[in-house]
């Protein structure tokens, strides 16, 4: 089970976006990246403005370019924002510190299968959802 | 009504420059974008300076990429300015998040048709003209 | 029925993927973008490389930028080498103009809603898929 | 005279465009840019695609910006593709070195006062237009 498949993702984002629905939280966007960063399934719910799916993905990013929930991020940014500037320019902008990017665990070993990062509503709701997306698909959530 | 058209943006423009000279603003630029933040139609008065296009088109930018006005945009440089510098660099550095990108709604069903970005006068008298070019359109303007 | 709405591009996707697998071909990645080029969903099967993601909306997006199927971007990068170059530069590189960018048409007005992005297999076989998913969601495919 | 004007760059568009829909030509998409390269207006009609107002300013942008009209860069592509992708590279992609970018020139001295850049129909009617649309505002069409 060290690879993310496509099928996990899908029931990831479908079960975070039930989460979002069943709360009335806004319309949510959700991506799902591998352990190298790289997008695997991705969707925007209607009404979701346009830049969300980079926003989700900057999320989802900086957590797997890290190692470490972008909760972690959040606080860095305000305790040491020299660090994080640098690290966004190290990815070309493509880094967004801010709490919804949650590591995807194997819950056996531990290591990193990838990353989940959602926005559309509070960083903390996105990051609730993200959670739920995560533990439906039998998976470990990291928030950093 | 639901895609706005270049009628729309015409009227928008020469309302909100209306009001400017009316009002002894200094010279202005008026920016309107679709609901894909892309542009649709532009005028900067004599006597604008030549970066002003691009801080229209910034201000609008913002509001309508993340689907509020560049109001909220403003007040969250401030609170959180690491989430305004990452939407700056995912943007690649096109978003200008001052008052005066303001989102043009649907006044029936509330949808974003796209938004307004005016510079030139403070950006509390930007956002004013703004406004007067959406509502004389009969449209809904949205601040944030 | 003017905006494309992310339970038309689920199908679109999945009826995509479905002619891939009958036809068995190469593991296929798929995005789906709306008129303004901005993401609505993607999926990218197991087995595909990493820049899958970014193949399959580079010729998404070379479509819906020009209002045309990525074919005649195709044909335009043999006949006017300079031109599609041009494009490039202007779009950050983000366009890929070979044959599997597909627009989506309303089939009562004929106006672009947005468009489909497949990579893979050979860029005839991708262009095959997204047919069969647009049309597998009642709209109309245009190739170029 | 020797600056463009707001008035004038207004008078340019609209007659630009009459000759489009009088031909019956696509769609189009009209910029005029100041003797700095810098936007001074532009339109961009119904129906035509968002890339539009990006290849109308690159148009534009090439012919103020070597002082010739984009005619001239697209015989020059052709003849020395190196020093085009050369000027490509200086201008960070902003050069479309195809015709429709036409210097406006001042009836009297000859000097460079802006340049139009139209997209939408063939290089040769988007040329036609702007040609027409800089004539009726009573200014001399370089075409390169």
């Amino acid at each position: 089970m060290s690879n993310l498949g496509l099928a996990q993702a899908r029931t990831i984002i479908t079960k975070a976006m039930e989460k979002g629905r069943n709360s009335a939280f806004k319309p949510l966007t959700v991506a799902v990246l591998d352990d190298g960063g790289h997008l695997i399934a991705l969707e925007r719910e209607d009404g979701a403005s346009f830049m969300r799916p980079q926003i989700a993905m900057g999320k989802a990013y900086g957590a797997v370019a890290l190692g470490v929930g972008s909760r972690w991020l959040n606080e860095n940014a305000q305790s040491r924002p020299h660090f994080v500037q640098a690290l966004n320019g190290l990815s070309d902008g493509n880094i967004v510190p801010v709490p919804g990017g949650v590591l995807i665990r194997n819950p056996e070993d531990g290591t990193v299968m990838g990353a989940v990062g959602i926005t559309g509503d509070t960083s903390e709701n996105d990051e609730l959802c993200a959670v739920a997306g995560i533990e439906a698909a039998g998976l470990s959530a990291d928030v950093g």
